[in-house]
């Protein structure tokens, strides 16, 4: 029986701290003042002191990518999906008002391509820096006979703060309007359904298919966006009172949980067109509608709740801050999503 | 061409959405009067005040318990899975003196398994009261294609506070001694190396190989200890000048982490005798005895640094909090490990 080291087993040590190493540059280029990275080095160390806040409350959340990571190897561009986990996030936190502090990332995959790597975290801070979002921490795993190989996972936790009194949602009531603003395609939502069509079909993602003006693999790939920095902007002018982050599960599962009890929604799917690429997967699919409204955020990653007369002022503000946004729907007494 | 729905694509959201909302009993129970989880579902919220502390410092790590995920499914026992995540990362904040606030998982499989997710969430759940950690949000993706079948990975975060005042390391010097604390076994590192052996030689991870006094599987599984409980009953008694957690890289990489530039370390191999399951492992890889030193924690998993006169009264200490420590070695001016 001959001797077996770490690397027989499929894990090379100095490989993965070859490839940490050399992402160095890239997490300190995220760095913001509240990091106190001066003071050790096992956990990532975050000022927790918020002087301008009455109450403040830390809203934390974490998530991945799903199989938009198969998507992404397969096309051999992988650098948006490290802006897809962190502006998933950042979106997801968005909702409830909050100001990101720091995000944590985490790469597993059976055998470390240090490339595809630091790709990934090319695009994770990028995003970060964009976030005002430090790069906190991060965790890299080789994990032989759980992943697949040539496959990997991109997962991320976000923390954020807001002042209490201005947590969302609040004060959203019958009568508020429903402002919907464009998303960048499928975000991060629908992957498992594409990649299955992908195979299924064997389908080219350099090509345009036909009708999108880009080719398929731009369509899918474009990252998750982030809406921070519009809503920031809008925020100063609009009383907001509520943000839905549509996601997996679509309008019908992600608009109740800001609704309070008693108050439904009406929304209008005449009021905009989805994406292209939606009206591409529904047909190579051969989907219900229904369902595809399910499924996909369908050119709506985010709806806005606003006072029913303040309806086209917060469409205005939202296009001045960059964003393609049209009143969608209006919230009633009753409970619900009807189309 | 056949209609394609999300289920025909490998993903059943309903299943899903029953498993999640199964453990949400697990979920409150873990609950601590900083959640404030009546102001929203979209990210978990803890409150961001700390009136007790004069500078407070956010702590934050993430990670995963590596290949032990693979040893656990293969057992058939998954629920210390559980466990290791929350603890290692709970280790790996109190290095710098932080208490735990809350704690997020990630769950992900090719198909989701309800029982093992539940099961593992269960241990994510009793470890997290252990530690007196909120589980304040978590993921759960079914990733077909990504993961192998039948496989899963388990990923955390924590976020834990303290004050600045009170970080650690603080007057590391020379002079220091190093008391060891005994470790419950591999804890969740160098398992791919020990799965390779069990696929290579066919181990029997129900039968005790010779020496062990207990089944492969029980030594190799037992959870990453936690050493809160015993360091929060230390402190009070005796001024620690830093810890060190070791994982991965054992003494040799994780000790110089937390020493000072010009101080180094004396390691004495000869006071303390590995876990009967290290000196198995050592034999049947065939392995080097300084690999396996490299590779596992070989029995100490912290080393708790304190003057170097109070080093008999740090090892009573942590003797009467439960764990078993001893004095293992002392800091001298000059640099690096030596054994």
């Amino acid at each position: 029986m001959g001797g077996m080291s770490y690397r027989d087993a499929g894990v090379d040590i100095d490989k993965k701290m070859a490839a940490v190493g050399g992402i160095g540059g890239l997490v300190r280029s995220t760095f913001t003042p509240g990091v106190l990275h001066d003071l050790g080095s096992f956990g990532g160390m975050f000022s927790g002191q918020f002087p301008a806040m009455k109450e403040p409350v830390l809203v934390a959340t974490n998530d991945g990518v799903g199989t938009k990571v198969r998507a992404g190897v397969r096309a051999g561009r992988v650098r948006g999906l490290g802006h897809d986990i962190v502006n998933h996030c950042v979106d997801d936190i968005l909702v409830q008002g909050a100001e990101p502090l720091f995000f944590l990332d985490y790469f597993a995959s059976s055998v470390l391509d240090p490339a595809v790597f630091e790709e990934v975290i090319q695009g994770v801070a990028e995003a970060c820096r964009n976030a005002g979002a430090a790069l906190l921490g991060g965790e890299t795993a080789e994990m032989p006979g759980v992943y697949q190989p040539g496959e990997f996972d991109i997962v991320g936790c976000i923390v954020g703060v807001v002042d209490k009194q201005s947590v969302w949602p609040r004060g959203v009531k019958a009568g508020d309007a429903l402002v919907g603003v464009r998303s960048d395609g499928l975000h991060t939502n629908g992957f498992s359904l594409v990649n299955s069509l992908i195979e299924r079909d064997d389908l080219d993602l350099d090509a345009d298919p036909g009708s999108l003006g880009e080719s398929l693999g731009d369509a899918l790939l474009r990252p998750h966006r982030s809406y921070l920095p519009a809503i920031r902007a809008v925020r100063e002018q609009i009383d907001i009172h509520g943000l839905a982050h549509i996601t997996g599960g679509g309008i019908q599962d992600n608009l109740p949980r800001v609704l309070p009890e008693g108050v439904g929604a009406q929304v209008d799917r005449a009021s905009w067109q989805p994406n292209a690429v939606f009206e591409f997967l529904i047909e190579q699919a051969g989907m219900q509608r229904d369902e595809a409204y399910h499924v996909f955020n369908m050119g709506c990653a985010l709806i806005v709740i606003v006072d029913g007369e303040a309806a086209e002022d917060a469409v205005a503000a939202l296009t001045s801050a960059g964003e393609e946004a049209w009143v969608l729907g209006r919230l009633h007494e009753g409970s619900g999503v009807t189309f």
